[in-house]
């Protein structure tokens, strides 16, 4: 048990504790009320829950919301976010009653679902459903892991424990499955979650449609479960929260509740979900809670008791204690430790990120981009303590393992290598929680076309501004005879669609280990998309290499000085299929045209540079052909009506790459035709 | 238990049973080995259970793959595609041994993974893990409602199962949850699953990321759980799934098994799963199974220990019996049943589409499209009785329920509306299982940002050309408060870029009703994208009403005869943002700028159009700006470099909507300046 918990009294039920659930109960339904919008219904039956943990048990300091040794707290059903803004006000974040009045506004800190790096203490972004307790599992994978890197005998110094609220939407979301399977394998013991077991979703009663024995399911998980706590009890929640804290497993406490607890009429029924209660029943609800206070009124007593700032600054303290004394015994290590949890890179890492592009330039390598990602993985791993890299049961496909890499397990010492299992959405939201509570570097991997399966992961991922990095090997037609279900199309155009996410595709080893080092050094995620087949090695100058980050750049160029009459090209490509356009230039010239060859690993990075390099790499008025196996339609945004685009309109086959290229009209002849049809 | 069933003797343990075992065994290891390609260790894992399975219970008749009331078997691990393919051969469908010898090779019917619509008797498209299980929900759903819906008391035309393949893998995927859960609270007892609990996965032993207690799980759902067969054991597989015959619950049959079982070095191993075995495991394997046959051979006593035709013909009979007797007693019914069966629309269906749209067009209504579309389903549901509605826990969300809809329940005599509950990605693989099945027209909602969840359902829909219709509604930034992690911002772009995959954006209730009747009418899938918010309702003459299922047409055009140096633009936009097209026609006209306005509910159906169509449209020439509230990189593929676009591209707000569309500059005055810059 932390100071904190042990500073408080055992027994806990009082009128102080009623009148500060219905605190934040009163916040939440008034912010909804002004607002006009917004889910009352979870934080009025969450209530006592939010008390009990928050007052009793949550290691936190207002003053510093990211105190690395902190508990981490995640809002799984975010829709109830008004229950943790009233929480951050009320125990004394940075969040004034006025935000609380602008609940849901333009440029308030209080938006619909809690966000991340808006709201200070907010851990993670929530509102799609089941995602939030799949961060947690990630966060408490990180916690584990530096736990067992960095503490010594008698010197604790990761010691924290995370927290998540879900609700039924959450458990029937697949991914609660993955993740939930995933923590118990590795028995996660400091990862609690609490139930808000209301039987009200959306449509109404759940028993129509979600019947599980949920305890009996999350004990298949191997999980310690604590059924039947009655959830507006704050000791009996307390109680199940000290159980939890002295398990050997992670834990379910589901606590039942009744959703809009408090309102006369609408409590225990779904109406109370995602609207306001009504001036009406707001009213009954202040008479019901003998609440006699004003809308964002609260009294100052209720204040105090909320206030967590100076048992927060004492938890702190006790830490910083702790870690100075750790600093002393083991300087080098904390050194470590604090870089990692900043987010910084080592001090050595420019040196070897440029080590690693030249070392794939030298060794002139014609490999796959997976085997090139592998090459710069080992490279990375030796200047990167922090990667934690992993698989969804690809490993030996995604060559996403290194050498001396050692698998995380539920009692390995150490460990920087999941198995993450047939779970490319659980991976992926573990992942962003990972990256969430800093200390570790996440990468995993899957084919590309299962990037499908996690896409709202990437998508958050990219809100976040988290630095995950995903491998998705296996990019295009070239992976052959697994056929239409595992080629992906549409795959690497619609990943460059999602703002803020950075995609990368390669075109040899030399531009894999850029994309690598791009990915490690922006704060953003970033997908790499890795060819399965060999690709030919193309040789660069220094100019062209340090083009490679700028996104796109040009690869082999027009003569110097092009005859004024010559008919000029611009041929943009991508990965694999760079090597046709390369490979086209000198039947082209044999007909009369010249061909600059453009190489585009990002897009989305190119978009970002000025206009000058754009201008310089694509000069406006040269006709342009864009060569890429996927959908077609994604180039017109670089080519223009006029221009030629090589690509797949359709689905896959399944039969030999070779022949498939051949079949898809993905050739050399191809890219030779369109250049003819468009050259000026 | 069926007529095939009860013909066969008791006793199945013999060296008979052995050897047709073998055979699947070799022709996999066979085929994988000619193609160089494929995956062995889940044929010879399975082969026993396939043999329990096919030989003793599926009702089948290979010379009719079609035939309404036949099992169905679905192979989601359908990595294991020869196992299947060897069945299908040897039981005599029209599948010859030159089919198996071109596995994976270019136009053959032996694709990498089983595609339905390529090989006869494969029932659905599989290899994308977890889906194959949940389709199989929807095809055991789709007969559980037909037989309530048609059968009548002493005819039961409708009476058949439903047999799925897992593996680890499967039981992994969230989406396997999210099916078996509900599965379970729907009592679909017809279902059975057959789990190769083989203990291995790509990565290797299982135990370390995959520990859960599966039966447990399982139990938690309300399943029948048999656990603890031994796979390799005819004749306990045959038993248990007798007893899965009697249960009144879904049922999990868990086999232990050793994949690649017969190969002597390699069984048991992860090494067998995804390669061949090579030329001398192969012959080792050929040794031990006691098997001399050359590659491809099969004795014929063992084609006539295989061969189901007579069998499967004689239950085809034994079943058309039963619907002539049904057809005599009811006529209307079965005339009802057949049309459904077949796919076809009924007779009045092209004067109730016409009356559909008709209809919404005189109401002239100011309604969101959400709500149009709730309009247009009542009138659907009038003379289309196949309708199965359903929504993942938004139903007065989506709108996606009409007055006369009855909800489907465990016990519910009728039902064609789902409460899917929170499962975007199980209800969409589901919907596919039920197109698949056939008798039911399936759609179902959820908010088109969570389309993220489904994606990869949605592209096997796509792929398998399935009749399923995704409504997703809250379509924009126009849904307000709620945030960026519900406002879809990348989500109709990267839609459009599924092959084959239907988008509809309509702009009001007239192209809502238009686009029902499409996505009722065209053998694809069909997102439809609808707004929360109210939308005004245009006019249209009957030449722009029918232009409407041609995906763009003119909304509003230049005078007939514009003075000849009047400068002109053609303003493109899609749902919402149609009406601030509109609205800028005036104050265009009025800076001497004549826009016309193509309003352009489905880019995908759009570009299916003749050429000549496109043309008349968008006029080569005049300069274009699009408009719509997302990311705006699609949009070049119609407006060029050089032309205009109104939209989005960074994640969205928590605030009100119109304050939105302010913010992001998504007006009027926007249009008018990018008209206004691009106008020649």
């Amino acid at each position: 048990m932390n100071a904190v918990a042990e500073a408080l009294p055992k027994t806990f039920r009082s009128p102080d504790t009623r009148q500060m659930a219905n605190a934040l109960r009163m916040l939440a339904v008034d912010a909804v009320q002004q607002a006009n919008s917004g889910h009352p219904g979870m934080p009025m039956g969450m209530a006592e829950i939010a008390v009990a943990l928050w007052k009793r048990h949550l290691k936190h300091n207002p003053a510093d919301p990211d105190w690395p040794d902190r508990d981490r707290f995640v809002l799984s059903n975010g829709h109830g976010s008004m229950l943790l803004y009233a929480l951050l006000h009320l125990t004394g974040y940075d969040l004034p009653m006025d935000e609380l009045k602008r609940f849901r506004q333009w440029g308030s800190k209080t938006p619909g679902h809690p966000e991340v790096g808006v709201t200070p203490g907010v851990e993670t972004t929530t509102g799609p459903l089941g995602q939030g307790f799949a961060n947690a599992v990630g966060m408490a994978l990180a916690e584990t892991l530096l736990a067992r890197e960095f503490n010594r005998p008698g010197h604790e110094i990761v010691d924290h424990r995370t927290y998540v609220f879900v609700g039924d939407g959450c458990l029937m979301e697949g991914v609660s499955h993955e993740a939930a399977s995933l923590a118990g394998t590795l028995r996660l013991n400091k990862l609690t979650v609490l139930y808000d077991d209301n039987g009200i979703s959306i449509d109404g009663h759940v028993q129509g449609w979600f019947s599980d024995d949920t305890p009996q399911r999350f004990a298949a998980y191997g999980w310690h479960v604590i059924p039947g706590i009655d959830g507006h009890d704050v000791e009996a929640v307390s109680q199940a929260i000290d159980e939890a804290r002295s398990s050997d497993r992670p834990t379910l406490i589901c606590c039942k509740t009744t959703i809009g607890q408090g309102a006369p009429l609408m409590a225990g029924t779904h109406d109370v979900h995602g609207a306001p209660l009504g001036a009406n029943e707001v009213q009954a609800t202040r008479l019901a809670l003998d609440w006699p206070h004003a809308p964002f009124e609260i009294p100052s007593s209720l204040y105090e008791r909320w206030n967590a700032r100076e048992q927060g600054a004492a938890a702190q303290q006790d830490w910083k204690r702790r870690m100075d004394a750790y600093r002393h015994a083991f300087p080098a290590q904390a050194a470590e430790f604090e870089r990692r949890m900043r987010g910084a890179l080592p001090p050595n890492w420019r040196d070897a990120a440029h080590a690693l592009v030249r070392d794939a330039d030298h060794a002139r390598q014609n490999i796959a981009t997976r085997k090139a990602s592998q090459n710069a993985i080992e490279g990375l791993a030796r200047v990167l303590p922090e990667l934690l890299g992993g698989s969804a049961d690809l490993t030996g496909s995604n060559l996403t393992r290194w050498k001396d890499a050692t698998d995380v397990t539920a009692s390995s010492e150490r460990g920087n290598y999941l198995h993450y299992g047939v779970r490319e959405f659980g991976m992926s939201a573990m992942m962003n929680g990972v990256a969430l509570h800093r200390g570790y570097l996440p990468f995993g991997g899957t084919f590309l076309t299962f990037s499908d399966y996690s896409r709202n992961a990437l998508r958050m991922a990219a809100l976040m501004k988290t630095r995950t990095v995903f491998v998705f090997t296996h990019d295009s037609i070239g992976l052959g005879e697994d056929g239409p279900t595992h080629q992906p199309i549409e795959h690497a155009a619609s990943l460059r669609l999602i703002p803020g996410l950075d995609v990368w595709r390669p075109c040899d080893a030399v531009e894999t280990a850029q994309a690598w080092v791009c990915a490690v050094e922006h704060d953003r995620p970033a997908c790499l998309l890795l060819s399965r087949q060999n690709l030919p090695f193309v040789p660069r100058d220094e100019a062209q290499i340090d083009g490679i980050e700028r996104g796109g750049y040009v690869l082999a160029d027009w003569p110097g000085a092009c005859e004024r009459d010559a008919r000029r090209v611009v041929l943009i490509a991508t990965g694999s299929e760079v090597a046709l356009a390369l490979t086209a230039i000198e039947p082209l010239k044999n007909e009369g045209i010249l061909a600059r060859v453009v190489s585009m690993p990002s897009t989305t990075v190119f978009d970002r540079q000025c206009h000058a390099w754009r201008e310089r790499v694509l000069p406006e008025g040269v006709p342009r052909v864009a060569i890429e196996a996927g959908v077609t339609a994604f180039w017109r945004q670089y080519v223009g009506l006029k221009g030629g685009v090589v690509g797949i309109d359709r689905f896959g086959e399944s039969a030999p790459a070779s022949e498939l290229y051949a079949h898809f009209g993905v050739t050399v002849a191809a890219v030779i035709d369109e250049a003819r049809r468009v050259a000026a």
